[in-house]
């Protein structure tokens, strides 16, 4: 909100620069205007290869911004997506957002109860759907209604004969009835430009709701060469999706740049994905570490190179140094490790070396490599302790992490309460370390991290000892209560089947591998772990159900 | 000014994103917080090497701040320099602008009375000077009323024993009787920050004055890979001066970045270039093609190698295709054409190469790197005919250059008349064509243009086709009244002392290399041609000088 603002001080003497607000229309322009040739290749959902230019994007996004006004959405309402990463999916983030509308981009991996959920909460006025979401949509329509219709991205012939469907309506149709005779409307950068839903492990999902500011204010920032890095001598293939956090800026940083832009649709196995980046010439990707796996095992399993694929970025969990190894050494890309979050736009730091770590030995920068990166030019961070008491940059003192910057949230859509910030910070919920060079290293959750005698212990650093054992399928680490510590550590074990070890076995797999006061106390064998829709362990089912378990140190 | 901003719609609804304003101050914290041990590197106006951190610029600067506040200077008032490129300057960039002050860095270069000029126009509160311009500084003060002190950038040990110049004080004395319990302020991003003047071919300066919010975002594009390109990895020495547009946005953008800097000092001619290069493992320089002449020439006459040199940007001028040949070809050292204005903060545009343009044959390529460059992220530009009509992007058909962006003017600082803007583009007052691809390139200034027949002829052209010739040290192309063609050209040729050429020969030589049309209708040889204070042909003098010449077409 923009309440500081007005007891903000003026100067008396004011720049006499142009007044141009950063509004997301002018990404498009830009690109349509200066690199009108450069291609958009989609794989659609239909499973053909879609390819076309930016000044044709431009041109459709006109189209489907004239189809939006038409249809009679008003400025600052929402217009909902349930949609793969393709060339339709884009002309709509620019043309519901260069429109003054609010993109919503709807995670279709949701249950349909939670669709529904935020569709209602956000009181989406048309929800835009591929061809794959059909049943999602049929189950969820009847209990959206402030959506007025709901459009198939697609064409006549792929419109489904029969229907429950209310006031269904087709993409291409709409979009030949319009003409493109269109100009960008102008207005105050700070208004609402999309919608993102984060869904945490308690409560019902929450709104993080962008403006135009920044929008084009992060992909500045993520296009830099310490972030991103992404020119226009790229060719760019975007795998984290669309409907997660806007694919981490790509949809506007890619374009700003002038990059070639390639669209996997749904096609994210191994195969189509190397597939498609050899026939393409993919330089850069970005995506989470599950789908490098596929990738990279295809790769490693068939004997194969990447031609021109040299950097990908690595987000949404930390990167398995095993895995980093293997791009790096195996098949010759680059990995940025990248954190943020929903509420972050969603880039806070990403993991590049500095001048001079270049002359440190390759173990030396890998350690460096494997932390979850550098703040980018507009993001502060800052750890601090119980007290809210800041904290030093020394590599290895925990604190809570706190982050600041134009394109974090200040409070959520439509929640009671407000402002989230304390003092001006976003509380991020992570235990953090800072080293001295800036990198910042996620050591655990805050409600997670196990406070023993006044001093914490990180569980991610103990669950990731025990996986390293062999018998050990899963791991997880939770604080149980202790008259003298307060919380002690105790380890649930998953194991591997077919395999055995024991309670002294584990224990002994930790000597020498941290501080003497960090040992679990216990280890507590379990069949399975609880896991959340997001694939996150819900540790406070966990704590609940060892709420009353008996430590041996006791 | 932002009378705009006041009549742009505001949407009903409004981002809920932290209401940050972007202040250079924060391009500094940022520096000092998360670049603590980056080295910003000196050779001082003194000799010596000077070498600090980020972090202790920001407190130095901070104790400055103290020092201004102290003076009584207020929010909006002009601070000015006269200083080469070093650390001290830079503590002044970020103390005066971070202050809510106005940074008026002024060129020595300028004649006195010039100096005195818009420090009287500025109203200056204090001028900072460099021990080299004491005599500059002695030959003004007393021509600059609204000045209250001048502080020289130097130790006590540096202080003259004598002199006439009122109120002189010692910068090292300053800093050392203040604190930097500072905290940067809160205030407007549109306030001014910084005041560049420029001069024209006629008239007096005038003066571009910028705002935080202008400063920063140019600081953002310029650091982009599409444009200058600059990393943590890079270590950055801009021969560009700092009194020269902001030595175009480096101490901003190599800070955001986190890259070491390397300040040369006075010292630019080639050889003690080449051994700072060296001895700091300079990465990325920028400078007008008259210093690379300095460095390529001591490199190749002492066959010399650069060991970490591999890029470096070029702008003020366009860089000859030999040299840009011998930097690329023999020196290993990639070169990005820049163009902008001090209108334009100045970067509009850069010339790297697009992923398509990588399969292209060299020459094709160095071809496409010799125009002035492709627009970045932020500016766009066009070209229109006489009657203001926007004409194509074909490479070939010439128009009057606009452009357009947040870090472009739209009014000059005190001057009567306001607006300069033509439908809210700022003329440049070039000619130019933009290709397919979006690279642009100037082939004329508007007021040189002849227009013979309806038809343009470019005087640029013409001239560097002259100037191939073995015998002609100068030329310069004017039109000259034709009753049936309105203009034609006249070449003036400036013989090499020794040489000689006829009329006949260089006419001849210009056979087969233009359209017949553009071939001049005669050629005057002269002793000398009228140059300005910037090192300009004074063409205006040369058109009055020769109004009257027989053409023998005639």
């Amino acid at each position: 909100m923009r309440t500081s603002s007005a007891s903000r001080p003026h100067s008396p003497v004011t720049g006499q620069m142009m007044d141009q607000p950063l509004l997301i229309s002018g990404i498009l322009e830009f690109a349509a205007r200066h690199y009108p040739a450069t291609e958009i290749v989609s794989r659609t959902v239909e499973g053909d290869l879609h390819r076309y230019t930016y000044r044709d994007c431009e041109r459709r996004a006109r189209q489907m911004a004239q189809v939006l006004a038409g249809l009679g959405v008003e400025m600052g309402q929402r217009v909902a997506t349930l949609a793969w990463n393709g060339y339709r999916h884009l002309e709509l983030y620019y043309a519901v957002s260069g429109s003054g509308f609010v993109l919503h981009t709807i995670n279709p991996r949701l249950h349909p109860e939670q669709v529904a959920y935020i569709v209602n909460h956000a009181e989406d006025q048309y929800l835009f759907f591929d061809l794959t979401f059909l049943p999602l949509v049929q189950a969820v329509a009847a209990h959206c209604p402030t959506v007025k219709g709901f459009v198939l991205m697609s064409d006549r012939a792929h419109m489904p004969q029969e229907t429950a469907i209310p006031n269904l309506l087709c993409y291409e149709d709409l979009l030949a009835a319009s003409s493109a005779d269109f100009s960008w409307p102008d207005f105050d950068e700070y208004a609402a430009a999309s919608l993102c839903y984060t869904s945490g492990t308690t409560g019902n999902p929450k709104g993080a709701l962008y403006s135009h500011r920044s929008t084009v204010l992060h992909a500045y920032a993520a296009a830099m060469p310490n972030a991103l890095n992404v020119s226009a001598r790229d060719t760019v293939l975007p795998v984290v999706p669309m409907f997660h956090v806007n694919a981490w800026g790509l949809p506007y940083a890619v374009l700003l740049a002038g990059a070639k832009m390639v669209f996997p649709g749904p096609a994210l196995d191994g195969k189509s994905l190397y597939e498609l980046f050899e026939s393409e010439g993919i330089t850069l990707s970005a995506g989470v570490p599950t789908v490098w796996l596929g990738l990279v095992n295809y790769a490693i399993q068939n004997d194969l190179q990447f031609s021109t694929f040299r950097r990908t970025v690595i987000g949404g969990s930390a990167c398995p140094p095993a895995m980093m190894d293997t791009l790096i050494d195996r098949l010759n890309v680059d990995v940025v490790h990248a954190w943020g979050m929903t509420e972050m736009s969603p880039l806070g730091t990403a993991g590049v070396l500095q001048a001079r770590h270049l002359a440190l030995p390759k173990q030396a920068q890998r350690a460096i490599l494997q932390k979850q990166g550098h703040a980018i030019f507009g993001v502060d961070m800052k750890i601090v302790d119980d007290a809210g008491v800041e904290i030093a940059w020394d590599g290895s003192t925990y604190g809570h992490l706190f982050v600041k910057g134009p394109w974090i949230i200040d409070s959520y859509f439509r929640e009671e309460g407000g402002d989230v910030l304390v003092d001006g910070w976003f509380p991020t919920g992570d235990v953090a370390t800072i080293d001295v060079d800036g990198y910042m290293q996620i050591t655990d959750r805050s409600k997670d991290v196990i406070k023993s005698g006044g001093e914490w212990i990180g569980t991610i650093d103990l669950e990731n000892i025990a996986m390293a054992h062999p018998a050990v399928l899963q791991a997880a680490c939770i604080g149980v209560a202790h008259p003298k510590w307060d919380e002690r550590p105790l380890l649930l074990v998953v194991k591997r089947p077919g395999l055995d070890v024991t309670r002294a076995d584990l224990l002994a797999f930790f000597e020498g591998k941290v501080a003497k006061f960090w040992l679990p106390d216990d280890v507590a064998f379990i069949d399975a772990l609880p896991m959340g829709a997001t694939g996150k362990i819900q540790k406070n089912k966990l704590r609940e159900q060892f709420r009353h378990h008996q430590l041996p140190t006791l």
